[in-house]
């Protein structure tokens, strides 16, 4: 038999040493704290679990009472926008410790920033990653400066705005243009454009997209062919259902979103209106509706998830490298959504019932 | 002239003699801590305001480290559902003061227990809110008792499960009566169903609504019609591909919920089928999908934003009267879906084509 020794506990000094670490970073990775990169807290774990070192419950609760979660401020009735948008940034909350905390609010407020600040001051969080149109008002942005509040935005932009401040910028233009152009590749030439809400630089952005296509491809803007509104169904519907009564009706129509689009889908079925046949619809985002809608829709396809963990990743890794008195990063990303053709859009139909209804005849492309 | 008086700024103490409170009610209501009653917020704000009272912010961040948020815990793909529920429970978060912090987990996660405690200890949460399927496991449920964390369940029954610990309960089961029944009385007999994921306790209740309904209209049950799955487009696509594909094919077929139903519009569409004219279709849950597509669908309306801000009330409300010392409530509230009818379904046609579509013969009702 051989003798029992006298088990000594691991300490948390016995992790350093072996880790080759300072004690506070143990205490770190003990504690979950976002500040410690991955390899150092793959380490300090490694040896953790060597020693079968055990950390005293109580001396946990003495951590630091800063509570790591950062916030997510957005402003958009678009669910499945919404969703993707948490999606991605809590998967990068997830992997470095972080909560996230949702705060959807009025874009239009002019209370906005004092309650970004109470929210921030009250539930402690360490930044704030912003969805249009907030990421895109230059007054709260320098509030926000001002108060010293980390942040992340997401905005729409042909290119980095290099205004000093950090985002993830998406490309709405180039895909609009791209979204236009397969249109009139199609043989259209009346091609209905309906805006989405003025507040979000994504529409002005969508818009120039389209004129900028017409203009290439020498076709004269018909200023009958567009019309302002919002983000919604509502709106495509109601846009939808005034571009199907004009006279010289629109072949095509361009939904700024997939909502605009589902609106215009509806007008159309509801109008006894073939889709694809005598109307092509095209709208953007490539929502779980564009693929389950009849017909599926032609759409750009906008990676949000992808978009929003970038920008988490920005932000909690700015947050880390302050943390450890590194220097911030200064590049911001740039993202270009796709076109995606679906059975929505199809050639510009020769021969077509023309106003009325009665005989047919041919048109010229 | 008026001689000009020194002026004496207000105290803490003014404001709480004045409104009649303790100064610590006084100092809850400047740290908007939500554990005061909303008439006394009101009075001590009054007052405030009427002094012109301002504290001092040193003072105030001297407040306790506790984080005022509650967690929000969910496991569902349905964008909609979980827009509705966040938004429920954020208007209640919004006017008590409470920061609201969502955690999508995976609710077959054998260390989802761990995850919570986890969760709620480092974000220092007040309490959380449990959606299905998490509020439908009782080891999970024994695990947050016996960790001491508050919480609420939104769960699906018939009535108050009466087992002691809060919850909001949801009756399907009627709910899918009345959607059946309402397929019946339009003539139908050969309805398939369409199962939602069994982790969901919605599932068997939405089964036994349409098996009950059947059994009183003495329809037997037809196990060819029935089919399992999971409450998503894809396993709808594919199930009404199963059973369109029947020699003798169901006339109305009932979605668990409208991603299901979305799934076998789709369906319909592919195989050329009129939608109510050859197949009526039912959902459930009165999605934006069940009223922008075409035709719009028949479902339940689940007001899943209405029974989230319940719950969130009911959650606020008890950790409110802790703090006050007074006893808890312990009567569950319930709610029922209401029947929605819309174009997707319609009287079974009399003079329908047979399977293999040649010819036209008048079929008994």
């Amino acid at each position: 038999m051989h003798e029992v020794q006298p088990v000594r506990s691991a300490t948390i000094k016995d992790v350093a040493e072996r880790a080759g670490v300072s004690l506070k970073t143990v205490s770190r990775v003990i504690n979950n704290e976002p500040s410690v990169h991955a390899r150092t807290r793959e380490r300090v774990q490694r040896e953790i679990d060597a020693l079968g070192y055990q950390p005293d419950p109580s001396a946990r609760s003495l951590r630091s009472t800063r509570a790591y979660a950062i916030g997510l401020v957005y402003d958009n009735p678009n669910a499945h926008y919404i969703i993707n948008l948490q999606r991605g940034v809590l998967s990068v909350c997830r992997s470095s410790g972080f909560g996230l905390q949702i705060h959807p609010c009025d874009s239009a407020s002019p209370k906005l920033a004092d309650e970004l600040r109470t929210l921030v001051q009250r539930s402690r969080l360490a930044g704030l990653v912003l969805a249009p149109p907030m990421s895109e008002q230059p007054e709260l942005i320098r509030s926000l400066v001002e108060a010293k509040i980390p942040f992340i935005r997401i905005i729409s932009a042909r290119k980095d705005p290099q205004d000093g401040f950090p985002c993830v910028y998406v490309d709405d233009r180039d895909a609009a243009y791209a979204i236009t152009e397969h249109l009139i590749q199609l043989g259209h030439q009346r091609i209905g454009f309906l805006w989405g809400g003025r507040e979000h630089r994504s529409s002005p952005e969508r818009y120039q997209g389209y004129e900028d296509a017409l203009k290439d491809y020498g076709i004269p803007l018909d200023r009958k062919l567009i019309l302002a509104g919002d983000y919604t169904f509502d709106d495509g519907f109601r846009g939808a259902r005034k571009l199907l009564a004009l006279k010289d009706r629109p072949t095509a129509i361009f939904g700024s979103n997939d909502e605009i689009a589902a609106g215009v889908l509806a007008a159309a079925h509801s109008d006894g209106i073939n889709v694809p046949y005598e109307l092509s619809i095209a709208g953007f985002e490539d929502s779980p509706f564009s693929k389950q809608s009849w017909p599926a829709l032609t759409t750009a396809r906008q990676a949000t998830e992808e978009i929003a963990r970038h920008a988490a990743q920005r932000l909690i890794g700015d947050l880390q490298r302050e943390a450890n008195g590194e220097p911030a990063r200064h590049a911001n990303e740039g993202f270009s959504p796709e076109l995606v053709v679906r059975g929505s859009t199809a050639p510009r139909h020769v021969a077509q019932a023309p106003r009325g209804g009665g005989g047919r005849r041919k048109a010229g492309v």
